[in-house]
């Protein structure tokens, strides 16, 4: 029994002390924290930060942020970044701070204003253009308002005959000189805006010799059927002008420090010597000013898609009729180009586990006058975000990576905060930045989403739509989605809503074309299968006002609370998903897709192709490697084990470079700083993106080519390097080792 | 007492529970894995790693690949790639692959020889150089020596006087021009090899206007005193000829596909177009043949330091001594280009924890003739570092980063296979090389170790020559830092041994100059204080054997052992250390010497200076900011807990990403492929790295300017490049958010 007793009772102690032991064991094996932050579903704090941007804050910042013009450059610009950088600071963001850059921005000269004039054989003006447009009822009061002007035009007052080129495309001014035999050297061209970039215009006019140009905004291109001119309807009135630059810079910012940061300490090119400065007065005009010069032009009437919606016959010139033939039309153009402190605004929230990964949410802020629409519409969204953010940060939330807001100034001058700010992380971007999106004006039409993007963005944009409502009245429990599909559906090959590829005209630029940062934007925007206008009627004018939105765009502010929703809820997943959310197999898709078009494109000259021996395979056989790889990665990426911290990290730094795998540090050809291969603004308009803009060109060029055999040579060389890069890229994806 | 005895009761198992939890949890706690591998101390692999490096293997490998000629793009070349390939696998390394690229070659053409001569006034030859340098004992039927040659010399049959240009340097050819009036336009120059890499002697003599050189071994260059010729000792025979490309390719690799990888895909620039060709015919010879061409040479007498060693007076010309004025020479170059197949042979072992960090030993297998030395030591101590590495990993080691072993093809021929493997792989090693050892020739000199690197290796170079044993006889037991500390102590300012720039003329340059990856070489030399002549005598001639290494210079095969093991060692720990062994406060002292320097250079000039207000104050104040930043982030190593992966890896990417810093995508003015801020060849030797390259070019320009307004202009866009680059550098050394 004693013995028993004994057994039992050393028994009990074993299972005692195993009981306890495997208890502490326990505790301490779960009280140790891992390493892996298991960040666990982010999802709750998502919903949070898209609910708390609210329309009626998005109202006051825009209202807040249009009272005054702030032309870059100015005061008033100034005191808007500081008041940006104090109310960042208010919302609890971890840091915000001003940087400053000295670059090259141009203004019409205060005491001797830009008009156009016609002048008789005695050199009598005997018309001159409106000196400013009719300022909206309401800002009467409003001192600088700058009048409309081609920003960084040469000086000059050239005197000669008119001629009307269309819209001033590199087709255009090849059909004025082939079939019509027109030649523009001495005269001075005036052409219609839209269609493309307005630099592009200006190009092409220098390069076919004119003295002058003059661009007018035409009802055929400015003017949406049925609506009332401003302040009645959101139409652009007969006075109103389109301002904007009329640089062609190709991406490299300030246009006398190209490649590096306008900064104290810079060399600065002399201002002859500066990027992309025409050489030529250039002037914009509204449709009352052009009627008055496209009256009585003389020489041939032009074929239908010459001719425009005013009421004149658009005689291409040169000269007046024969009634009018001694009269002459002069440029009087004093504007002045100046160094000028410009200031962007930066503020970070710091990542939490990878603080050296960079989502970067910029737009800017400077306006041609008070920036109703471009760009304030966008920049009370960003900052209806970062508020949102603050917000959520002072709940205890932190993203897994760092989040950068930007403030840009600038960009109507030709990108430039932006440019130079990235020339000036350059290292740190190209290292450390997951994705850039831009936030320019939020809103351009009533109808529907746009949204244009690299292709491994796709699959997050439409998940986030899904989770978004429709802002449309009557659209109750929609999804943005839903809504925006049954309005734009991409093709009949692709039920899903269109999403299209990223050209120029805005911020990201330096990031994605330069950089190769992974890019998207989203806007508003019309129904562009019905509503034929470009951009919107009354873009670049005066009457960008508050109440435009407030009126016409966005009365209830939900359009403009969905546009934030999508770009908030874009940084966020990117910002805070353990592992990226970019799909490499759309990338794959979109680059088939690409080469196939412009193989296509090349099949218009199926003989050339032959005698010069040009093929398409092996880009085609790049891709199909591509394919390949990027289906595998995502194969791999399933088998990941995400609790491990580097083997995360490897495989989200093959995610992030895949876009910078197509980079190509040489540039395109004649163009140092657009590096993306795959895409790209074609060389003749910076707006429209092109996929594989270098091969694009090349074909492009062949029409105006003197020595076809060589210009074959250049697209066979295009060609090489798009499959070299295309191989390259999908490098990037095959395991590391 | 019964209270009391149960309290003690009480109190018994309180504690006993106590101490068994806090037992278990503790044992919990410990027995977790951290996710960090406790990466123990790798000190003793690195130990057996050294250790199974040895001398008689290295012997073995040397006499295995240098028994017959193997020149690139030939069949016997393409063998011991094989054969390399075919051990490596054997030795146990994780892959080894062939890579081919398809690239511009020249050869002598085979039935037409190249040689000079000494034509008179009816045309007839009246000497002739020789065709081919007397073969050594032992290699007399073996076939495919190819003769001496200037490898992509133009073809041509030039006949005219000669004029003798010294070195060939720009200041010498501007000394003819300038101060002894004579121009060179029609003429043959002849110059003596050395000082400059001969592609600028070339270079010099196309932009002079002559329409042929010929390039000598002048004794005075390449004879040591005391020594006998081979076979009987280590000069160079008065026969022997030293053979080389004579290209200009800055760096561009493959002259018909700069910028892209050879494959045959490829779109390749016709031969006219392609990168850095001569031409004019180019020709060496040896000092033999050289006495007769100078011997009756006209003209002026030079200055001493124009003065070879050899019994003629080196007069200028043009022309012969009115005796033989009649008497013309001609050149018959006959020498082909042709694409032709080369092959890279390309091993890895596979990183546990960090597969996607690569580290580098990379050097080429292809030679003039048999390669004795160039490149054969450097190859066989790399074959001994793979055999060892194997070996290690067999024993269970693995180390944390991937280590890719290369055997490059091409190198004599413009570092081609190097340079289009680096054009290949450009993405995966921007993002993820963290270092790249060269392995060329081990040995050139029989006195100490001679070590060029980035600065930030400095620290690294002196702990492992610590732990590796002098390889001089009578000096057992002494570290090799200290012998070579005794035998080259670096400055006044700095007791430690001598370490150099990096130039080029080998295969780092597309690793180091273009894409920024930290780099290194080691190998024993000469002593350079008394030992004059130009690299070693037999240089590129057929007198590099496998003899002449065992006889002379390295007879015990202990130097090219202590090479093969600093080589070993830096690789070793580059891939296997936690934290890698980057010194970044090395960077910002050689950056402050080099600013120093630089702008000590420039103060010859101080009244240019002053007008044209030119000043270093903006480099003094970015290397300041960088030494603060290195100061700052050395500091914050100190409390990094690297049980943490990801911040491990935050600060060793930092690490790797600095040398990236200071890479410009502009490239250095008119050198695109040159694109290290801080290092390169300067434009007028490729062979010699200058710091500062821009601005030094820059004002080397100034002496030769028809402009020196411009000129200056020049100088400071390029201080201000660099100023620019130092502060980008120092930026990603601060915390990334």
């Amino acid at each position: 029994m004693r013995k028993e007793s004994r057994w039992i009772r050393w028994i009990k102690w074993i299972v005692i002390v195993t009981v306890l032991f495997v208890l502490g064991f326990c505790i301490g094996w779960f009280a140790k924290p891992s390493n892996t932050q298991n960040h666990t579903d982010s999802s709750h704090y998502l919903k949070d930060f898209l609910e708390e941007m609210k329309a009626d804050k998005i109202r006051e910042h825009l209202r807040k942020f249009t009272q005054l013009p702030h032309l870059a450059g100015t005061e008033q610009n100034l005191k808007y970044a500081e008041q940006i950088m104090k109310e960042w600071q208010m919302f609890g963001i971890d840091s915000v701070e001003m940087v400053p850059y000295d670059v090259l921005l141009s203004y019409p000269n205060e005491s001797q204003p830009n008009y156009i004039s016609i002048v008789d054989h005695l050199g009598n003006e005997v018309f001159n253009t409106s000196l400013a447009e009719p300022v909206p009822q309401g800002y009467e009061d409003i001192s600088n308002i700058v009048p409309p002007y081609s920003a960084f035009s040469a000086k000059g007052q050239p005197e000669g005959d008119l001629v009307y080129v269309n819209y001033g495309r590199t087709e255009d001014f090849s059909q004025l000189q082939r079939e019509m035999g027109i030649n523009v050297t001495g005269k001075i061209v005036i052409v219609r805006y839209g269609k493309i970039f307005r630099g592009n215009k200006v190009k092409n006019a220098v390069l076919a010799g004119a003295k002058g140009i003059i661009m007018f905004s035409d009802p055929a291109d400015y003017w949406a059927d049925g609506i009332q001119p401003y302040p009645d309807g959101w139409n652009l009135p007969g006075r109103g002008v389109q301002r904007g630059n009329v640089l062609n810079l190709n991406g490299a910012g300030d246009p006398l420090t190209p490649g590096y940061p306008a900064k104290e300490y810079t060399y600065r090119f002399s201002p002859e010597d500066g990027v992309g400065l025409p050489n030529i007065p250039v002037h914009p005009i509204g449709f009352h000013d052009a009627f008055r010069l496209l009256n009585n032009m003389g020489g041939e009437i032009p074929p239908n898609n010459w001719k425009g919606a005013l009421n004149v016959s658009y005689r291409i010139g040169p000269g007046f009729t024969d009634e009018f033939k001694s009269q002459k039309v002069r440029m009087n153009i004093h504007t002045n180009n100046q160094v000028t402190r410009i200031y962007n605004v930066i503020g970070k929230i710091r990542g939490a586990q990878e603080p050296d990964r960079y989502v970067i949410l910029g737009g800017h802020r400077d306006a041609w006058v008070f920036g109703g629409i471009d760009p304030m519409s966008g920049a009370a969204v960003v900052h209806e975000t970062v508020r949102s953010a603050g917000r959520l940060l002072s709940t205890g939330w932190r993203p897994r990576r760092t989040i950068i807001f930007a403030s840009w100034d600038a960009e109507e001058f030709g990108l430039l905060g932006s440019t130079e700010w990235a020339e000036d992380n350059a290292r740190l971007l190209q290292e450390r930045a997951v994705a850039y999106i831009n936030a320019d004006s939020a809103i351009e039409g009533m109808y529907t989403l746009r949204v244009d993007c690299t292709p491994s963005l796709h699959t997050l944009v439409y998940d986030i739509t899904k989770q978004i409502p429709s802002p449309e009245e009557g659209e109750e429990g929609v999804s943005l989605y839903k809504s925006w599909h049954k309005r734009d559906n991409w093709t009949n090959d692709r039920d899903a809503p269109r999403i299209s590829k990223l050209g120029s005209g805005s911020d990201f630029e330096a990031y994605f074309i330069r950089l190769g940062i992974a890019s998207g934007r989203a806007r508003y925007t019309k129904n562009t299968k019905t509503e034929r206008y470009s951009s919107y009627p009354v873009y670049h004018s005066v009457y960008e006002t508050f109440e435009i939105v407030e009126k016409f765009y966005d009365p209830s502010f939900k359009r403009l609370q969905a546009v934030a929703q999508v770009r908030g809820a874009l940084i966020f997943l990117l910002a805070d998903s353990q592992l990226l959310p970019l799909d490499v197999n759309e990338y794959a898709d979109s680059l088939r897709k690409y080469a196939q078009s412009i193989a296509q494109l090349a099949q218009k000259n199926l003989v050339e192709m032959e005698t010069y021996k040009v093929s398409f395979d092996s880009l085609f056989s790049a891709v199909e490697n591509f394919t390949v790889a990027a289906r595998d990665f995502h194969q791999r990426l399933q088998t990941l084990n995400k609790a491990d911290p580097l083997q995360l990290r490897i495989m989200n730094d093959q995610l992030m470079y895949l876009e910078r795998a197509f980079i190509d540090p040489l540039g395109l050809p004649g163009r140092p700083f657009y590096r993306h291969v795959i895409f790209a603004p074609s060389s003749h308009n910076k707006y429209a993106g092109e996929s594989f803009p270098g091969i694009y060109d090349a074909l492009f060029d062949i029409q105006n080519s003197a020595d076809p055999a060589k210009a074959w040579e250049e697209v066979k060389c295009q060609i090489s390097i798009a499959a070299f890069t295309v191989h390259a890229a999908a490098m990037t994806l095959t395991p590391p080792a």
